[in-house]
Parts: C-alpha cells; sequence; structure tokens
C-alpha cells in the first residue's frame, strides 16, 4: 500500500472501461497494487451488472472519473493471502461488494457499520488510501484489504448467487433484519419485482413470512407466484383488490425506482407496519403526513395514563392562557392568527352559565 | 345507555355549541344519558381549545354535524359513579381525551391502543353507541365509560396541565416512547414552538436528553432556552448552523402543519435516527428518497457476511443471465429498457480476454 501519486503500482491487470460519459465499454489496461501483509487478491470469476453501473459509466450522478472499471458484484478464487490474513486461503472462494475501505476508527466502523462511514471507499469511481483509483469487478484481479472481503460458503452457486448477493442481497436483507420484517408469519409486501424485488420475496419465504407482490403489472403475477413462490398478488391500479388490502401488512419493501404515489402503498400496512424504500427515485416522492396521523397523534388509554403520571412525577404542565367562556369565539379568531402561547384553556366550571 | 333514536336524554346539560360552518360558538341546551353501572359522571373544570376545534367547527375536513359541542382536553370533578365503576371516587379528579368509546374486542382494543380502533368513538362530533350525537367539553356535565377516563394525581394543577397534556401531551410522547426517543443523554431535535413542541420540549428535558429547538424565528430563541429549558437552538433557514449540525441528532419530533422541506431536518439525523411527523400539513410534504440511500442502500460487511451465510443455508440464489465480457454494452442497452430477468452477471473468467 505504498504510495503512488502517479497511480501506477507494479502489478498489471485487465479489464473493461469506461472512458466518458456516452458509457461504452472496451478494454483497458491498468495496475494493481502489491498484495500487503493484510490484503487478499482475487482472480475474478464473475461480476454482477448493477443499474448503479449504468448510472456510473454515464456520470448520471454527476461524479464520475474516467477511465472507470465498474463492477462492484464480485465473486472470485483467492489466489494471494497476506502474512496477517486469516479470513480465506488460497485457493478458497471470495467477494467482494460495493466497498472495499473505511477509515476504521469512526463510530460506524466501530459498529460494524462501515456502509455509513463518511470515508468509505467504494469499490470502484473511488479513490484509496494511498490516493490512487478503485477499480471494480469487471476486470480480471483485485488486490483487497481482509476485512472487506466475505467468505462464501461452498454450496453457494458462484454465478448465480453471489454477484447479485453482494449488493442486492444485501439492500433488501439489511433493511428487512433492522426493521424486524425477518420473522414468520408476518404478512410482508415487495413492491416491484426486479433484481431487489424478486431477491426479497426469496429472503422473505426463507424468513418464514407470507409474501405479497405488489406491482403494476399483471404479466409478473405467474412468475411471482409459481416461480418465486409469493403466496399473493396485488395489481397496484386495481382500486378493489387495493381496498381489500388495507391494513393487513406488517410490512412492505418498495424496491421501485420509478416516481409512484406512496399513499396506496401506507393504507395497506397495518397499524405501527414499516414502509421500507430501497428504490432511487430521481425527484422526490410526495409523503402524506395528515392521513398517516389518524389514531397516531393521541395514545392508547393507558399510555395517557401513565403519561399524566410521568407530567406529574416530573412537575410538567403546558404553558397556557385562562380564558372565560363567552372569549371563545375571540379565541379561536387568535388560534387561526396562531396569536396564543400555548395553549387557551376554557375556565368552565366558573364562567359557563346559562 | 338506553337506546333513544331521537337522541333525547334523561339528563339536561348545557354548553356552547357551533350551529354552521361558520363556526360561530353561542350558547346550547342538550341532554345527557343517565350514569350508568360502568360510567362516570364529570362536572366540567377546565376545557384545553384545540386546533382540532378550530377545523372541526368550520367543517375543514367535511366531516362536521351541528350542533356541535367541541373540547377533548377536558378535566373535572366527578360527581357520580356506576356501581361497578373502580377507578375513581366522588370528588376526585378525572380527565377525558379525544375519545370516549370503542369496539372494546379487536387487536388494537385488545393491545390497550384504542386511538387506532375503527370503531372509535370520539369525544364529539360522533355518535355514541346508543346512536345519539356525542358532545365535548365546552360544556357542563359529561358522562363517561369508565374505561375512557384518565385519574389524575393530585399535583398537577388542573388549568396548566390536564387539558393540553390530555391532547398535545399524548401525542408527542406516544411517539416518543414508541421510538425510544427518551433516553437520557440523547440528542432530540424540536421542529416548531408552538402548542405540541413546547410539550415536547418539557417532556424530552424530563426524559434527560439534550434537546435542540429547530424553528424559523430568532424571536423564539430566548423563549425556547430561558423559558423551556432547551439547550440550544438552530434557525432552520441558517444554512451555516444547519450543516453545522448535520449528523448529530438521534431523533427529531416535527410539529410544524405548514408545508416545508424535510430534507435538511433529515440530515441532522444521525444513522437510523428517527424523524417523527405529528404536524398535520394540508398538502403532502416532498420526501427525497435517494439522499435517504446512501450507506443504507448497503450492509456492513459482518451482516453481509451473515446475509451470505443465511443465503447459503435455504438455498436463496437470484435469477441471472450469464454474458459473456464483450457483451456487457449490449447488456447495459438491455438494462436501460428493464429488459433482463433479474441479473446481468458477466462471465468474467472464462470470457475477458486481452
Amino acid at each position: 500500500m505504498s504510495k503512488s501519486p502517479e497511480g501506477e503500482h507494479p502489478q498489471k491487470a485487465f479489464g473493461w472501461a469506461a472512458r466518458d460519459k456516452s458509457g461504452v465499454l472496451s478494454p483497458f489496461n491498468f495496475s494493481i497494487r502489491v498484495n500487503g501483509d493484510n490484503d487478499i487478491t482475487i482472480k475474478v470469476l464473475y461480476c454482477g451488472i448493477c443499474h448503479t453501473d449504468l448510472h456510473q459509466i454515464k456520470n448520471e450522478w454527476g461524479n464520475s472519473v474516467y477511465p472507470m472499471v465498474p463492477g462492484h458484484e464480485i465473486v472470485g478464487m483467492v489466489t494471494e493471502v497476506g502474512k496477517n490474513v486469516t479470513k480465506v486461503k488460497v485457493g478458497e472462494k471470495a467477494g467482494v461488494g460495493c466497498f472495499v475501505g473505511s477509515c476504521g476508527s469512526c463510530h460506524s466502523c466501530a459498529d460494524d457499520l462501515e456502509n455509513y462511514c463518511t470515508k468509505q471507499i467504494l469499490t470502484y469511481n473511488a479513490r484509496y488510501h494511498d490516493g490512487t483509483p478503485t477499480y471494480g469487478g469487471y476486470s480480471d484481479n483485485l488486490v483487497v484489504e481482509e476485512h472487506f472481503v466475505i467468505r462464501f460458503p461452498e454450496n453457494l452457486p458462484l454465478d448465480a448467487a453471489a454477484p447479485p448477493l453482494l449488493c442486492a442481497g444485501i439492500t433488501v436483507f439489511s433493511p428487512m433484519k433492522y426493521y424486524g420484517l425477518c420473522k414468520p408469519g408476518m404478512s410482508f409486501g415487495v413492491v416491484g419485482l426486479g433484481g431487489l424485488g424478486h431477491v426479497a420475496v426469496k429472503f422473505a419465504k426463507a424468513f418464514g413470512m407470507k409474501v405479497t407482490v405488489i406491482s403494476t403489472s399483471l404479466r409478473k403475477k405467474k412468475e411471482a407466484i409459481e416461480h418465486l413462490g409469493a403466496d399473493s398478488f396485488l395489481i397496484s391500479r386495481d382500486q378493489e383488490e387495493m381496498q381489500a388490502a388495507i391494513g393487513t401488512m406488517d410490512g412492505i419493501i418498495d424496491t421501485v425506482s420509478a416516481f409512484h404515489p406512496l399513499l396506496p402503498l401506507i393504507l395497506l400496512l397495518k397499524n405501527h407496519g414499516k414502509l421500507v424504500m430501497v428504490g432511487a427515485p430521481n425527484k422526490p416522492l410526495e409523503l402524506p403526513v395528515s392521513p398517516l396521523l389518524f389514531g397516531s397523534g393521541m395514545g392508547g388509554i393507558k399510555e395517557t395514563q401513565e403519561m399524566i403520571d410521568f407530567a406529574a412525577k416530573h412537575n410538567i404542565t403546558a404553558d397556557i392562557e385562562v380564558i372565560p367562556m363567552d372569549y371563545v369565539n375571540t379565541a379561536m379568531e387568535r388560534l387561526t392568527k396562531g396569536d396564543v402561547k400555548y395553549r387557551f384553556v376554557i375556565d368552565v366550571a366558573n364562567t359557563l352559565t346559562p
């Protein structure tokens, strides 16, 4: 990992790179660093193509640096390991996902959430610690720090399992686990049946959940039910079907990147149900807040009692202006103008007279 | 609780009612039911004025029935109790909040979440079990089923504490507890310093949190810090202040009903921080999804390994189309059109040739 400002490393490597925002990929010779004490060299066997690759080679996010070798769903064979490496041995299979480095010392890194590290180094279109560009898996060999390498169980087929799971798989698995949407018997919706959606269906079924695929296209029904094992299928434009499903789901994962309404999905949720967004729409979606507040803008009787007891214990009161009953119409006018600090309270007993 | 289709009950009552959507309130004679075995009669002492009352008397939500006696922040003295009542005694103080009835048998009721019961009976502008209208706390007496009455600790001042807490208090307390935003040392933001916001600051301080008030108006700074005890104050339009606070908060409660941007608030949150909306904007807010996905659209290395091991155990693979390296530009074109089921995977080892 010696400093190499010119971006030249001693080992030759070869891949396909985009040279400009046309995004056209073509053969590209580059170099990779010598395998360090904590590094693993991987001979690439398979690499998935992620939608992100498409955005990046065309500079659609405005941060592309060329030449760019894409690919962050990488699986391969270990060909060299540094002397400190314990995770894998030469000859074993290993994977590399979206990032190959992080600061290692921040709160996120300490919590095994390197994906949130602000100094995270992406697998391609980034700069490594030594200032040289990172190149992805559309190439023959990679040198990666041990920490960022994933071991592969022998029974996982390398082509079909590894690449998509390293990106699409973890993208749906992580929030499903985090939000507790992984318990047998739960009712779970998957919106959109693409790369992310079809893997979400498979994980959800493996978790033992009852899975409903929600799609705009009836054409996907057979696929969803017969091939992926979903329990049911909802056409999002079918008012009647959607109406019948209101309030039935513990959670929904929304994998759609196109602009689409959220309220119909929110209405499918039970109380305290969770809608997880993993698609990346290129403009903001509309979040209708008011319909979400029915009921939630209060509490149950038991909790209200708990709140009042807590307030009494901590001496919490509200700031109020006490008014007589016959001031109520004036109070309403002032309330319209926001002219109250903070609440009008009517002194009913002393001022309500027939 | 005898059936009385004409809406006539034996006991006389008196209050102030709105008669039409002008919302003007004026004296109104009506009747209330005889105190039943499970009922409590309350002589109203104080009643808060909620923004909801203002919306309802003017039929702004389109469901108003007149004459309407508003008021759902009610506190009073118990004057009669049914023979089955154990919660309070005659002469004690009691409160009534937003609702006075529910089905008692659904999942929500069983979970002490009567606020989500679909047969919930609101304290006014609703119909009771017997079909008669419910009238609120801008009146002299109420008969309420024991279950929906809140006991009041002696030390809470009846005017300042009770009415606002029964509505504003529980509206902020309930989500703060539900989302775990109630732990000492947490960093907590309160957006908007009105009826809901000022109570949220008080609860947050009582929970031992570090509280930042976020407001458009510098005028509220002194009030927030000196009077309510907030630790700091942010002007939401001050780019520099907002920039400096990015990623610092465990949670934010947004009490603003006016249309406003969410992204600046979301950016203030730490990873996995929570933004709770309790204001009721009358049009949808814009939810920028893509900026939320940085990092979250993946997982940490440890969790990625867990996901891969889970996939191996449950034999989960993705559905893919394996392609040679030199097909990659065609694959990108097909990906643009969504023409892939579900993932392209490049057979790098066998097809990447210099």
